[in-house]
């Protein structure tokens, strides 16, 4: 099996309003693939997808229950230190909320947290550890 | 705020575990910035990163009780119908449990689910719809 991640998809409770947070308040490009019942975005890498919770769960054979930590958590690495506050700052003005005020990590990094609107947690972390490539993507060494 | 997603963190039971079904299990690439309290997985796009749950969930500052389905799910597509079983073969052999036999899905394409040690649901799928480039990315259009 290669090592792919082709899509993440998010379980979420209104598609409008998850759409409306990724597309027009983080300005993610939407795909003209998306549908009234599916929004896929292009993110260079794996494609973010947004599809309402009941049906991922049901597409997955899951029951849908499920309550407080979902245990994944996704990560935007950026390239300066200064960008952290930015791109908190962005978040939380399209309507995410705070988990973590951006802080000195231990590892010597600097990172923050945010929940987007379904409360799914995103790191805002700069990593002077793991170079960025000039699409975005991280160079980890072999 | 770039359409961009650097990690994808599972918060784990077992870290010895979950890191042999992803290495030794599926063969993905263990990277040497790896530790004895981390693992991360080159892949190509995002990187995968294996995280105790607990450390997880204190990172992004969240109570670390959760249950039931976690509303992510991941996705590894594939070029083929025929990869898809395949695939799905590698996964139980490497201690994954079937969550959906792969069937035809309505929307013309081929897919099932399998969970990882810790649950976690991944779709495996074949997409004519979405073609994949030389490195296994997806295109969506525009």
């Amino acid at each position: 099996m290669d090592a792919r991640i082709s899509l993440i998809t998010l379980g979420v409770a209104e598609l409008d309003r998850a759409r409306r947070f990724y597309r027009d308040g983080l300005s993610w490009p939407l795909s003209s693939a998306s549908t009234d019942e599916v929004a896929f975005f292009r993110t260079g890498g794996a494609v973010l997808a947004l599809w309402p919770r009941p049906l991922l769960a049901a597409d997955a054979n899951l029951p849908p229950e499920g309550s407080g930590f979902g245990g994944i958590a996704l990560a935007h690495n950026v390239a300066t230190r200064e960008r952290v506050d930015a791109v908190m700052a962005e978040a939380v003005a399209a309507g995410g909320t705070v988990l973590k005020t951006p802080a000195d990590a231990e590892w010597g990094g600097y990172t923050g947290y945010f929940a987007d609107p379904d409360g799914y947690p995103w790191e805002v972390a700069w990593n002077p550890f793991f170079p960025m490539a000039p699409d975005g993507s991280l160079q980890l060494p072999e």
